[in-house]
């Protein structure tokens, strides 16, 4: 039988005290474990996006990497992968976002998209936002379009949607 | 028409001189943008593996996140990420490994295998070794068994092989 929304939700699992004191971290590892409860989450994460257009799906290392290639997969596009400064070895163009404490930069190469690219954001968790801000901005910067971002998991609470505030967001978890 | 392993290496892009002048660099990103190109590649790397009983597919932070969840998928098996130090959540084993200059670690959840599993590495490039050594270490004392490792190119010249010489080694394409 497939799964739904509160199977997932079950198979994810907190972890107290990560990455430090206080934060109750939401440790997709588990899901990954279980391949009929992972297939559920990507086809979920790529139907809305069935007759969107989407040309390629844009992922954010590391764990977007995870949910982002196969939605690609289902939707028969490409992937972008979105990476670390210094991981991608052709010209890339890089944009820097802030943490909270210090700012951190992401990159795309330059001719991983470009005009007439639709293109999907696929991460495994919108927090802040921030990261997910910076590949919108770098993906814009191609000449491509966002059509959307998706996210496996939501922390309503850090209201991440504010800070996206012009782009069509959707998840399938929230907390 | 189904790509093959001609129509895959005309697709990997060398870029000179990365990450330090003299090295020849093999970008996989190339393939990432063709979706039926990508999907060749799963399928040969997963298509060994059909009938040997594999359990889980373990893969190296980040491309082999990129490899291994989709032939993880084609199996339909779970994927255990092997990651950098600090950035698995619960439990974890570590083992080090050693670089050109110093050395650096992967770590998994402990309880990410166990006797009884019998578990496929998935990389995209096999190069010294080193990565994929100590990912078959990890794997060995959750318990359980390293039936096999495959990659996408294998760097003949820097033979990695001989470092995994008690192993099952794949490659679709040699360099």
């Amino acid at each position: 039988m497939t799964k739904n929304i509160d199977d997932i939700k079950k198979i994810i699992r907190d972890v107290n005290d990560f990455p430090k004191p206080g934060i109750i971290f939401k440790d997709i590892t588990p899901l990954l474990l279980d391949p009929e409860a992972f297939d559920a989450v990507v086809t979920m994460l790529a139907e809305p996006f069935k007759n969107s257009g989407i040309t390629k799906v844009a992922g954010m290392e590391s764990r977007g990497f995870i949910f982002g290639v196969p939605v690609a997969a289902k939707l028969n596009c490409g992937f972008i992968p979105v990476r670390k400064p210094g991981k991608l070895p052709a010209e890339t163009i890089s944009e820097s976002f802030e943490l909270e404490y210090g700012t951190d930069s992401l990159e795309i190469h330059k001719d991983a998209a470009a005009k007439g690219d639709k293109i999907l954001i696929v991460d495994d968790l919108l927090a802040t936002g921030g990261t997910a801000a910076a590949t919108a901005k770098l993906i814009t910067r191609t000449g491509a379009t966002v059509e959307a971002m998706t996210f496996v998991i939501e922390l309503e609470f850090l209201n991440g949607k504010a800070a996206l505030s012009n782009y069509n967001i959707k998840s399938l978890i929230k907390f």
